[in-house]
Order: structure tokens, then C-alpha cells, then sequence
């Protein structure tokens, strides 16, 4: 057992050591580590294993262009020739930043916001900004309908006289739920003062914190966090390439990615025998670092073949490749053009990107000829492996799918449409929620999760969550069980209604 | 960082160094990767990680017999010097190949299958050939209940006049849902002009394509798809042994083998400290390789002792070492004797092995003698690590279960049955299907899901599954809502019945 | 292929050579071994991969105290000088062992308990012995409550004259179902005699085997089983240390918490880059050794910081970091003071921690200071990678996520009371069970499965189990469809009570 210690130390030494000589750390950064090593030994060894510890930008950009994890061509010249540690993120952009404190002398922002990250990425903080989820929170806030859906989700339900009446949700249950993957709001309430071992000091109180959700509206005014996928303080590119990044928010009934991958022959490839991969090799070469996709593969990594030619650009609008949003709402449909989903409405004046009978909001989504350019690029990444054949009709499939999930939804919304007409259950046009009967809580589950996870399945060819793992059998179980209570509803008002009449009581 | 990437790229260069010399590539081989390293570099990067790719059939002739992964004494004289390569997979078998086509000068054809396979591994195609598996297509295909159940889950429902009506589903629907496990039928429907680089080019067009499941029907005849387990192009034994695999059919509600391997002690040794144990080794020897069985340690494997004593044989037709069929339907019973269970007919005319009240269809299932000795081979396995005490009342417990689970399913269909005689729903003797009603999908859930899931965690001790994870919970809660929906239409209907007639509606 | 396996084996020669020199094996193991190899080959060659086949307890007391794995300060006098191997845990305490049996001469109990492994690790079985855990078995089958809910759950059900009533479930039922994780009571019921190798012999016959289970009742009146999480028979640290062991009970939908951990940062880390941590050191050193937490970091192991300074001591009684008992029964509340449960009562005299209607036991519970004193323990490990305002708003946010689903409870709860009052269900103040019907099944989820959920998701941030993955979605949707089912039962007895008066058959 010695021995075996020996030879892991052996390994970490040798694959700890420094690959440029000794890490040029700023000054600035210096004065963070002689306290933080000690306060939070965690964060800093983190760091220490990262490439942002150990890579100048001057170093970074010697590497040919495909090689780079930077798209900068240059960065600033203060910045260029140290690594990039504690002042370079939490410091040196603190002007912009409205949670910036002093911090011993320094102007120290707690949140590392993407405008950030720009300094050196500055590509990749476009791209992401043309996607939806850098607008996930705003998406889902400023959409009237979506917050109704939240309150019937989060809020905190009390029972009398045999009626149930639900309170608003408070922030903090919405931070920790919906917001958690969507992102909060970060604002500076306050200060606090903490005791440490260095005495009293002062810090910002931020509300909407602990949050890394994708869509975080930032106390720079920027949107998004890195952290969601590059997780601190390491910034793995191995860890974001790895499938347990994406399933932080994609696993779920409503976004069932990440389980649909897992039992996927894709999903087995990478777990059977993915630890013999190269998972941090820029740029990815198919075949020869990887022998199956991955989410990042698919969707946004810069791939080559082994002649180190392009097969497609890295992205970081990560539905760019993507021919159909498969989260439908309540039916899939070509993407938004815009990641702020909050402008659409439609015929009906809803913000939804199609009708509730499902009809298209035409002018706020892309057009067929953008689906198949977008589609066409995924089919390049297919085309590494599998033959034309089997990837146009692995595609034709899915757009098949589309259709009938959508035919399933639309069966589903006729039977809840029918309820309200028939005062059943009360919608909008009775002035009530659509999504607080239990009716109306099963149309949810139809499109939410049994068409969203049936999408997948086809997408993805990981069948059960097609057919038995909230798929098609729950559709058509969910729609058997709509129809029912429908029925118990109406034969139950109308009983009243006659046995009223019969005995005189109204 | 620098070190580490050549640390890695050494550790490449000395692993995928060729075992016996240069690899022999056939001519007409070569002749493929001239263009297809290209065109599908993916594809080819996989192979030439395989086996296949390394070894002639001469050389793995020269291992010792239980060393062997091939089960032919002597392959043809064509193939015995050359490495197994494109061409010897997709040319040599074409001409019993519906799908063959001529592609620059030679036959090729698409689909490789179990046939092919055999010209190496015939013990393992024989052995196959009795597995259920092999017969999945046929035994769905060919059972009018069954395909009623497919309809009932894949037919697009449209709801008109309070009604659903559900149309029956199209071949891509059900070839991306439950055949994309069973096999779909594979054949050539017609030709497609494709541009590639090296001009135009003629291929066929396959139905049922892309398409790998167990009891696929190829284009030659034969039954199932090694690629199956065996992923295309490694076809790396490490992966068949990884319970991953399995997880690719054998994970949802209805079949949660590999969900339930995962709570399980076993599944937790693999999932612990699995990746220090030898996946590759032939023959697998039990403590020295691996300290916990996977799925394949149990239910195929060739496994030895440290002696190289040899415990179980391996085999490729899976329920040999199975005493019972958990998967029920809805009864659990002892494995039908032919793998064609679409012959099977019960006493009331139905293809099921079971009467709708549990009696086995005697005369076409295994005699319990012959249970016996397969549990008598596979407590084999166990015993390797457990006591007999251990095991025996282990499987003791197995068998309580089957009795008890098998009642819970009884009492569920004695619910449906009323519901049927009493006019609450309708079933086949009313000429309506079992499976379209609500209460028939919880009858149908009540087998499917929780018995079954009951059953597999018994036989694999993954209590969880037994209980709330869709397990003895869900049995108890399933079968009181069946009963409330009984009372409910019940009562519906009499008041209805009562009130036209005070009513003079009828 | 051949240089990768030699490659291999060079790797398991070097890893497997002794750590000091020859082990020293008593002459008692040695006679056990000597048929063992053969008999129980698993056994054999996993006991020999474990610290207990290489090291004595006289080498392992040279290591310093923070390094050390036994807490004995000296191993007895014939134990110190030998390797622990089969004879000192089988054998040398068989006096107190009811399981004991003459077996080759020697007196063998097949059962190792937390007495007998106290020999070098007394501090950990004391500290496990105030571990609600350690009293799971007597919780559970001392709680007439509890009993009642598993022969809700596990007994067998018949269907006879509308009615289904349930037989009490038999004790291998619930051998394998509850008590698989709350430990059966190990007892001997007689002797058999088995054929073997060596002629024939007689073996005791034990009740409740076989079986692992937290809170075991062991035929030397001791609790628990060490095997639970260190399992046989390499008694691996690093296992005990990944959330797979957890996640042998604690996934379900009662106790979600390997689920909620797998979605969230931590256990995206630990997925994605966890097999470079070192997960065998003692002590286990913060960034060092790990960058994320698994279980046993937050809940059980000996933390330091670089510089070798105690972050938090080892605790094997399990929720001493825990300011709150998540696992509502119906309602999260503060912890028990004994580990033993079955003593309280409740105002209304049940074996309950709280009212039905929340209001906690008071007296049976520990105080807000030891609450409060125990999450600092738990902050003390956040806080070594997280910033004070990080960590306490963290947990700010579950104290309000206690209240807010306790608060959903109550609603549930009110819905039920209801039902019971108005006899649409019939509870103890009918002389029922609370657990049988419909109402009451989805009355249990809404605390057993979705508040539970919620608050894990909280705890642990991973936000799904908190809202879609049975989260607030479920627990709104449960109350909507507690009070449907309450309205159509209280309707239809209304109806049938006016159809009674109006058409006279009553």
C-alpha cells in the first residue's frame, strides 16, 4: 500500500509540475494567496490545478489559432504577462462592477460576470450571448404567463373550506428553484461586517446569492455565468466537455438531455470506455482523442479530423446546430430568432412562440431554410462516423417525431380547452390560471414532460424515455386520465345540477 | 500542463504500439481506408483501436482454448492471415446480402449481421439464435396483444366529441420506440444518388435503417445484431462487460436491471472500484480481475477461478442461467422453452405465457427441473464469493417474491375483470382493446412497472426498486386507485342510469 | 494489444507487492485460507487487495494519530502482531457470538459486528452506536405506526367483493424490502448439514440472512453492520468515501440524496474530475487530496487544511453536522436526542417526532443551540472552499425552504383531516389505518417523496428535485389531486345519499 502511494505522489508530482517554469503570478494576485491559502485552501488549490495558474495570454497565444482557448489576438498589456489569478478576475475589471469593495486596499468584486471572462474570450461571450439561456432569466421573469407557471409551481399553498389558495413564492424559494439553472438577479442590499482572523471587515450583502444560473443578471449589468459549465476555479475544459456538466440543469422531466445521452449507445460509449479519451485536446480530434459525442461535441465544440482540418467551429450559442427547439411550449418549433423570448407573442397576444393550438408565431422564429443550415452543420459532426444514410434518416425520424408529439399536445389542449368551455375548470378567459387544476397540471405534464422527453429520446436514440420512461406510454395515459376527469367533472355538475333541480334547492 | 499533454501522448504511443508487428491489412481492406479515413475518419480511428484491427485469425488461434475469443477452429483460408477489416466484415458474406451493392468494384454491403459474425464466433451466433433476444422482433411483430399495446402507446391521438380516438402509428415512430431495442426488419427499398468527393455515387436505401436491435432482421436472413452489445467499430469486450450496456434496453420501468445493479452492493463495487479491475482479461477470473460481478459476470461470461479452473461456461443465449422470467406479463414464470415466443398460445387463445389469471401455459415453458439446473449454474457464480447459506436463502427469497408479486398482479386483473363484466370499461370480450382505458394502463402498469421492478430488486438486491422506487408502494397505491376508478364509474353510471330514468331521458 | 495487457499486469505486480515486506498471517488464518482460496476464491483474493491483509495492528499504531485509521491506542496482545485476516474477525470473539460454530475445530461465527471490528476501531462503533442509523432496525419494527405503514406497503392484496384487504407481509418480504437497509434481526433457527469438498458439515441456519443493514440486529445483541458502507472484504476507505455507498439506500424517492447530489455542482465535480483525487488519504486534506465534497466529507470524515491542521474531526455519528432532520415524518424537524425513536410521543400519543399538524415533540428533540452548534461544524467544511457570505445564505435558504414545505405538509395534512372528518376515508379515529386508502397514499408522498425532495435539493443544491423531479411541481399537484379525490367521494356519497331518499331504497 506504500508503494501504491508512492506511486500515485510520483504521479502528482510529475503532472503537477509546472509546464512553462515557475507560474509568474502578479504581484496583486500574490497578496490574495497569503491570506486565502489559509482562509479558503480550497478555491486556491483549486486554482493551482487550473491552466489560468499556470499559462501567461502571452504563452497562450504562442499556440497555432486552432490550438487556443483564447480568442483574444492580444490581451491587455497589464495583464499578458502573468498568469491569470485572484486580481486578474475578481480585481481588474471592478469599475464596471457595482459589488466591488474594499477589500485590504483593493477594489475586490465577489462576482466574476462574463464581461469578465471577455477580457481574453471575448468570442465566446458573444456567441453566448446570441443564446437563449444567457437570456434564461429574463425569459422566464419578464414573461407573464411563465410567472404564473411559477407560482402554481413554488408557491406556498394553504386549505380552507374545501378550497386551496396559493401565496406568491418569496425570492429566496425562487433563487433556490426555478432561478437556480435560469439565474438570479445579483444586487448589492447592503453591508455586513464579519469577524476574521484578521479583524473586522466589511463585505456587500448581495441578493439572489449563491447563484451560477446561466442567465444571472450581473452587478455589471452583463448576463450569464461562465461558472454554470467551467466550473471555479478550475475552468476544466474536461469537466464542461463531460456530460455531468450539462446534466446539472438537462436531466430533469422537463429536460430529460443528460438521461436520454446516458442510455444512449453515444452515453454508453463515453461511460464504458470514455476514461481512455482525451477529453481536453484543442481542438478535439474525432477518432483520435474521442470515439464518441458528448453534449459539447454535438453542440459545441470545435472539432477536426486528423489532418487537423475543420469539421465545425466551436460555438457558444449552443442551439446553432440545432434545427428544432425540442422544449416545446407546449410544441416544438423552429428556435427563436432572438434569445430575448420575452418580445414574442402571438395571434393571441401570449408571450409563446406558438398558439395554444399549436400554430407557429411565424415572424419571432427562424425560417425553414436557417433550420436546415443549422442542421446541416450537426450533420457534419454525424458524418465523422456514421454513413449519409444513416444520418439523414436518423434525422427524418426525428422531424417525424416532432409532428406527432405535436398532434399529442394538440389532443391533450383540445380536452383542456373543452374543460374550460365547458366550465369544467376555469382558464384565462374565466380570469384564472392555466396551471393551477389538476386538469390543467396534466396538460403541463403532457408537453413538459412527456413530448419534451419523447423529442429527446429521438434525438438522441435513447428509446425508453420514448416509450416507457415518460414517454409515449405516458402520453397516452396522461390524455386517457385528462379525458376521465373531464368526464367525473362534468357528470358530477350535472348530477348536481339535476338533483338541485329535482330537489328544489336552487 | 505542456508535461502532462506529453505524459498522455506517450502513455498513446506506447499502448496503441501494434501487439504483433505491423497490422496485415488485407488489399481489398486498405483499399476501403484509403478513402473512408477521410470520409468517416470516426469510424476507422474506432476500429483501429479494436482487435480486430490487430489480430488474424491465424494468431488468436495460437492462444490457449479458454484464452480464445474466437469459437472456430480454423477461419477460411481467405481470412486467416489478415487482420479482420473492413472488407472481411463488409464484402466476403455479400453475396447472401439483399443489401449488397457495388461501391467502386466490389460488393459491400451496409449491414453486418450475426452471419458474418459466425464466420469467426459461430458458437456464439448458435448460442444467441436461443436467446429471446434473437427473437425480439418476431415475438412483438407477430402477437396480435402485443401489437394492440403498440398501438395503444405509439398511435397519434386526436380528441373529438368528448372521444379519443388513436390512429395507428407509422413504421419510423415505432422503429425509434420499441423496435429501436427489438430490431426493426431491414430491408432495400430502393437507390440514392449521393454527390461525394469522389463523384456521384449509387447506394441502396434500407427501411428500418439506422437500426441495431437484438432481433433486428437483416437483409440476409439471419436474426439480432452483435453491435447490439459489441459497439461498432472497438467492439471492445471491456464495454459488453460494463453494465452500461445493458442500460441501453434494460434501465426504464419496465425492465430496471441496470437501475436496480446500481443501488445494489455489486453495483456499487463497480461503480467504487471498478476502474482497478481487469475488463479485458480472457478467461475473466473471478477475485483477480474483478472483486463484484457485472450483468455480463453473471449472465454470460466464461468465468475461472485462480486456478484457471473453469466455473461457468460462457454463453451467448442469456436465460440459461435463469430460473425464472421476472419480466411478467403480466405473471412471472419459467423461461419458454422455444425463443419464438410468438408460437405460445394459453388456454383462452392469447400468445401469452400465462393465463390473464397467472396459470402458466405449461406445455411451452421450461419444466422445473430444467429451472432448477439453470439456477444451479448461476448460484455457481454467486458461490465464488458467498457462502451457500448466503446464496440459497438468497434465491429462497427470490422465489417468496415471485408468489407474492404474482398475487399483487392477480388481485390487479380480478379488479380489471369486474371493471370488464360490469360494464365500467371495455375489453376484448366487449371487442375493445385491454390497453386503451385508464384503468387498463394502471393494470398494465401494475405488471410492467412495479411487479417487475419488485422482482429485479429481490434478484439483485436493490431494495429500493422493491419498495418506493416504483416497487411494492407504487403496487399497493396502483391497485387502490384502480378500485376508486371502479367506484367512481361505477357509481357514475348508476346515478346516470337512475337519473334518466326519473328523468324520462331515455 | 499484448504490450497493453503486459503493460497492465506491470502496473497490478508493482501496485500489489506488499507495502511491508511478507505479510504477516496468523496460523489461524492461514488454515482458513488454505481451503478458502479454493471454496470462496472471491472472498480470498478481495481480502487480499485490503489494508487488513498488509498491515498489523502494531504498524498501524506507528503511523501519527491524524493518519491513523484504528482508534485503539493498543491492539490486544494476540491480535498486534499479525494482519487482520479471516480468524481474527470470525473467530477470536466467537464467545459472545450466539452464530458461533465448531467448524474444523475452530469456533466460527459467520457474522462480524460493530463488536467485534471495535476491537481496533472502539471510537467509531461508540459514535455509530448514537447514529440514528444504528437503531434503523428498532425504529422501525418498535413504531406501531411504522409497522402499519409496511404492511401498507408490503402486504399481499386480494380483491374480493369490491373490497381489497391485505394480508400482513411475510418476514422474507420484508427482509428483502424495508429491513434490506434498516437491518433484519440475525438470529439462529437450527443447523444444516452440506455436502463439501471436505465431506460433510454442519452449518447454523440464521433468520434475517442474508442481510447488511444499517441498523442490524447481530447475534451478539450488538447494532449495525460495518459492511453496510465498508464492504467485505477489502473494507475500502476510498469506497466508503464515494456517494455510490450512499446511494445504496439513500436515492429513492423517500431519501433522494445521492440523486440530488449527482445534479449538483459538487457531484458534477466529483463525476468529472474526481478520478484524479485521492481518495484513500487519512487525513483527507482539502484541495490537496479533493476539490469537491462527497458525502463522507460533509457528513463523516477527519478534514485538514495543507497545513495539516483539523478542519473537522472524524464522526461516524452521522448527523452531528446536521442542524436539521430533512426526512420529514411528515415534517422536517430538529434531530432526536437518542437514536432511538421508538420512545417518543407526541401530544396526540403517537410514535411521532412531530404532531400531525407539525407542532414538534419538544422534549424528544434537541435545542435550537445544538442545532445552531451543529451546523457550524457543517459551515466550518463549506467554508474551506466558500466565502462566509456564500455559506451563510446557503443555509439561510434551507431554513426557509424547512418552513415553506412544512408549511405544504400542513395543507396536505388539513385535506386529509378533512376526508377523515367527513367520511370520504376512514383514519384511526375509525379504528383504520392512516396509510390504506387512496388519499392517504397521496397524502404520504407529499411528505415522504416531495418534501423531502425539495428540501435535499435545497440542502445540497440541486435544484430539479426541488421543483420538476418530485419538488414543488409534485407537491402542487398532489394537493389539486388530494382535493378532487376528497370532493368526488364527498359528491358521489352525497349523490347516493340524495338517489337513496328520492327512489326509497333505503
Amino acid at each position: 500500500m506504500l508503494t501504491r502511494i508512492l506511486f500515485f505522489a510520483l504521479c502528482v508530482v510529475f503532472l503537477a509540475a509546472p509546464a512553462f517554469g515557475e507560474p509568474k503570478v502578479s504581484s496583486d494576485t500574490a497578496e490574495c494567496l497569503a491570506c486565502h491559502a489559509n482562509s479558503t485552501p480550497g478555491v486556491v488549490a483549486d486554482w493551482q490545478r487550473s491552466r489560468h495558474a499556470q499559462v501567461t495570454p502571452d504563452e497562450a497565444l504562442k499556440k497555432p489559432a486552432l490550438g487556443r482557448r483564447i480568442s483574444v489576438t492580444k490581451a491587455p498589456d497589464k495583464l499578458n504577462a502573468t498568469v491569470v489569478g485572484c486580481a486578474e478576475c475578481h480585481v481588474s475589471n471592478s469599475k464596471k462592477h457595482k459589488d466591488a469593495f474594499d477589500h485590504n486596499g483593493a477594489q475586490v468584486h465577489v462576482v466574476v460576470t462574463p464581461e469578465d471572462c471577455a477580457v481574453c474570450h471575448p468570442t465566446e461571450m458573444n456567441q453566448y450571448g446570441k443564446n437563449l439561456m444567457s437570456h434564461a432569466h429574463i425569459n422566464l421573469a419578464r414573461n407573464p404567463l411563465y410567472q404564473d407557471l411559477v407560482k402554481s409551481i413554488n408557491g406556498v399553498p394553504t386549505f380552507k373550506d374545501m378550497k386551496v389558495s396559493v401565496e406568491a413564492p418569496d425570492a429566496e424559494t425562487n433563487a433556490e428553484s426555478c432561478y437556480h439553472c435560469h439565474g438570479t438577479v445579483i444586487e448589492v442590499t447592503g453591508t455586513v461586517t464579519r469577524q476574521t482572523k484578521d479583524g473586522d471587515m466589511e463585505f456587500p450583502v448581495l441578493s439572489g446569492w449563491p447563484n451560477q444560473g446561466v442567465g444571472r443578471i450581473n452587478p455589471d449589468g452583463s448576463l450569464g455565468s461562465c461558472t454554470s459549465c467551467h466550473a471555479r476555479h478550475q475552468f476544466s475544459i474536461t469537466m464542461a466537455r463531460k456530460p455531468y456538466t450539462c446534466s446539472q440543469c438537462h436531466k430533469g422531466p422537463d429536460v430529460p438531455a443528460y438521461a436520454v445521452y446516458q442510455v444512449s449507445k453515444h452515453g454508453n460509449l463515453f461511460s464504458s470506455v470514455g476514461s481512455e479519451w482525451n477529453m481536453s485536446a484543442v481542438p478535439w480530434t474525432v477518432g483520435k482523442d474521442f470515439t464518441a459525442p458528448t453534449c459539447a461535441a454535438c453542440h459545441v465544440s470545435l472539432l477536426t479530423n486528423a489532418s487537423q482540418e475543420t469539421i465545425v467551429e466551436r460555438t457558444h450559442q449552443m442551439n446553432d446546430r440545432n434545427s428544432w427547439r425540442l422544449v416545446g411550449l407546449g410544441y416544438a418549433h423552429a428556435h427563436p430568432k432572438s434569445p430575448d423570448t420575452s418580445i414574442i407573442r402571438n395571434k393571441a397576444g401570449l408571450s409563446l412562440p406558438t398558439e395554444l393550438t399549436g400554430e407557429p408565431a411565424g415572424t419571432y422564429l427562424i425560417s425553414p431554410a436557417e433550420q436546415f443550415a443549422r442542421l446541416r452543420v450537426m450533420k457534419k459532426v454525424c458524418n465523422s462516423c456514421h454513413s449519409r444514410g444513416w444520418v439523414d434518416k436518423h434525422f427524418d425520424r426525428l422531424d417525424n417525431t416532432v409532428d406527432k408529439t405535436n398532434k399529442s399536445t394538440l389532443a391533450a389542449t383540445q380536452i383542456l380547452l373543452t374543460a374550460w368551455d365547458r366550465g369544467a375548470a376555469k382558464g384565462p378567459a374565466q380570469g384564472d390560471s392555466m396551471f393551477n387544476e389538476a386538469i390543467e397540471k396534466k396538460w403541463v405534464e403532457q408537453w413538459m414532460f412527456y413530448a419534451n422527453s419523447t423529442r429527446f429520446a429521438s434525438a438522441m436514440a435513447g428509446a425508453d424515455y420514448g416509450v416507457f420512461q415518460r414517454g409515449r406510454w405516458d402520453m397516452a395515459k396522461d390524455i386517457e386520465e385528462m379525458v376521465d376527469w373531464l368526464k367525473f367533472k362534468l357528470n358530477d355538475k350535472s348530477n348536481h345540477e339535476t338533483l338541485d333541480k329535482q330537489t328544489g334547492t336552487k
